[in-house]
This record gives C-alpha cells, structure tokens and sequence, in this order.
C-alpha cells in the first residue's frame, strides 16, 4: 500500500504528465499529517517550478499560501480582496479582512495630519510628535483630522520594563506607542507570546511576539511599548472585519 | 448539547470541585481544534494557578509543554531525559534528544580546547579562534582536543550576503560560523524559514529562522553565517538521537 504521501505523488505526477497548461490543486494536503504536510508543500512547489507549470493552488492553511505562493489572491464571500505577492500581502494588507485573515494584526488608533501618494502623517495624540507611514487610504475616503487604524503586527512591536523609561535601543525606527499592561505571557521557545492591554487608543487586546532573547515578563508588568515605524501600516478605512 | 470546550470545561470543574491534591490530565485537549485547544490551554493555567492545584500535564505537543507548564520533564523510552524550567530545557537541554524533541537544533562540530564547570573553550577550525560557550559536558566523558556538538537554534543562525563580506552589525554576540548555500527559503509572515547547506563542520542541514525585516534570501544564494554566542550550548557526548 502507498503512503498519503506517496499517493499524493503519485497523483501529482499523473496530473503532470500530460503536460497542462495550467494546474488545479484545491486543498491537496489537508488529509496529511503535519510533517508530511510541510515535506509536500516544498516538494509541490518544487516540481511546479522545475516543470514550469503554473498552479491554482485553494487552501485555507495561511502558512500553506505565504510559502508556497508567487501571487496569492486572499477571498472573503466569493470577492478577491488581495491579489499580491505573499510579503505585500502580509505586510501591506489591502483591507482589514486580509489583516486579520494572514496572521494577527494589532490595530493602533492615530490621528491624519496629511498625506501624499505613499506616507500618511500622523500622531498618536495632539501633545504627541508626528511620524511617516505608508498607508492604504484613498484621499475620497478620508480626510486630515480623521482616525485611522495603524496596523503594527506582533514581532513589530518591542516593550521594555516600564521602570526603565529609557528607550531600549538607539533604533531611530522606534516610535513610542505608550505604556501597557501584561495579562498573559507563553514561551513557546523560540518566541514568547505577549498579552497586553495598552493605555492609548487601540482595539482589542495587543499581541507581541518576542524573541527568547528578550527580558521576561510576567502577568501584571507594566512596559514601554515601541512600534517599528517601517513596519506599521494604515489600512483604508473599510468596515470588513473577520473578528468573530 | 455542549461544545468540545465546554465539555472540557465541565470535566475540569469536576476534576476540582473534590479538592484534589493532584490533578493528572491526560492529553485533555486532542480533540479540540487548533483555536479552541489554544484558549483552553491558558484556562487549564489560570483555573490551576488560580484555585492552587498542581497538575501533572501529559502532552505530545511541544508549544503546550512549554507554554503552560513551570517545570516539564521531557521522556524517551521510559526515561526521564531532562526534569527542568521550559526556558532551560529549550535553551540548555540535557541531552540531543530533548535539543530535537524541543525544536529544531543545528549542531555545529567544534573542537574542545578545555573548560571549568559552566564554559568551555571551542573553536570551529585550528585557525579560527576561540571562544566560550556554556556546556553540559562532564569531564569524565570528554578531554581537551575533542569534537563536540554546539547547538545554535534556528533563530540564533544570523545570515548576511557572503558577497557584503562584513560583520552585519556591531554586535560582539555574534561569531562568524562559515559560508553556506541556501537551499531553500520559506517566507510565513513574522518570520522565514530557511534551509542552508553549510561549509563548515556540521551535522546535516542548517535550518535559520529570521524575521520578516531583514534581508530576503533565494535558493542558490551563498550567505556569512553568525551565530550568537550567548544561545550556542556545548550538547554532552550522548548517542541518543531523536533523529528517524
């Protein structure tokens, strides 16, 4: 008997032997388990690059899509919502739906100063400095004065012990973003996963993903929060959200 | 009817309500999905900090162990290989088995030059020089002129273009392992994946993790390789391997 990973082989080869112009694979790893799963994906990618065939490829798995993928086109009910390489589509989603569905994104609220065809200006506060950010905002939707929604995701934020009051690094790419309190930490080895809740205006709950490296904390810290400029993002000003 | 979290929720009450002095929970979480299993893992923590239980913990899954746990004991075959913090057994595990078992583990072959009881004195070729590494050696296993295994975890591995010949920052962390061949680049959001084939002593593929910001890598590029010095950890002589 062959195993799933030979019979998905084995399918893949009679599907490339008639040489197509363009191929179909919709959701082929999902009855595979997880170390098979991440062999085949290399091994897809593989013959479909050295065969020279181009490849549909319909998967729920976001892991699945952002390694695989040359361009990947993110659905929400039946709409394309993104059609992008995998790295502008996780770091400059083009709405909120795409944010939120390629991994976790933290959403800052900020002021609009102004903004020319690539960087908004904005503040944090009206007693805050004014920053660059590039941005997804079109100027019929939105104009200076309004809020609008800084999506930082988790490795791009870096807190710093409260007490310290000293910023962390001389990294001229940190903004600070205000102080926050930890509700919730997990090692997971090679990274620790942050809970916190911040003190400035923002959604929902921040998730922060450090490396091992970092200081530690504990439930009930208070820390610094510092944004990397370069990383953050304005999303348009749409209403789509895949929070449940 | 109630959900597969409830019904978790529900046994677990039940399991306290008798006031046990120990409470054993047996992969409770298996059947719950991905979501799911990660919100119940931080209730099984809270319900057990909160109401003072200790519970022993049996699990398959590595992120659950780590996260959730104070002290874990990683088995092989019967044996209890380490009994140690989550942090600890990651970063200085006992033995190659729980350095696999944990997360991926690169060992770089370095040779002993001597050591006292916390580092050891290696270097990575006669010409190249020296430096200290923390080790779990015991000086009845091993003798100075050795070969010895360093572990360095994937996000310990720093890759810069071999072409830019220059340490990539300032960081008196890091030491300069060799060259190698990238194999194959793996981009998931906060993170890529690389695989490297390096020019050094080493056993098998190099695998590096680095984050969404730094420079992007393709298959076939040759890349400098540091290692931070501080995360390197010299694995004792055994013959274990967790390795099919």
């Amino acid at each position: 008997a062959l195993s799933g990973g030979q019979q998905q082989r084995v399918a893949l080869a009679r599907a490339l032997v008639i040489r197509p112009n363009l191929l179909l694979l919709d959701e082929p790893l999902s009855n595979l388990d997880a170390k098979l799963r991440i062999e085949m994906r290399r091994e897809i990618r593989r013959i479909c690059k050295q065969s020279g065939t181009t490849a549909i490829y319909v998967t729920h798995d976001q892991d699945e899509a952002l390694s695989m993928s040359d361009r990947m086109a993110v659905l929400n009910a039946g709409q394309v919502q993104q059609c992008d390489t995998p790295v502008n589509s996780y770091r400059k989603p083009a709405s909120r739906f795409v944010a939120e569905f390629l991994g976790e994104a933290n959403l800052v609220l900020a002021e609009l100063a102004d903004m020319d065809a690539q960087f908004a200006r904005v503040r944090l506060a009206a007693d805050r400095p004014m920053f660059h950010v590039e941005h997804a905002l079109s100027t019929t939707q939105v104009r200076p004065g309004a809020v609008v929604s800084l999506m930082v995701r988790p490795a791009d934020l870096h807190p710093v012990p409260a007490a310290s009051d000293s910023n962390p690094t001389v990294d001229a790419d940190l903004i600070p973003l205000g102080h926050a309190r930890v509700l919730d930490s997990q090692f997971f080895g090679a990274t620790t996963s942050l809970a916190v809740e911040g003190e400035f205006p923002l959604e929902g709950i921040l998730r922060i993903q450090t490396s091992a490296h970092g200081a530690a904390f504990n439930e009930g810290d208070r820390v610094a929060l510092y944004g990397s400029q370069s990383a953050m993002w304005v999303l348009p000003q749409d209403t789509t959200t895949s929070r449940a």
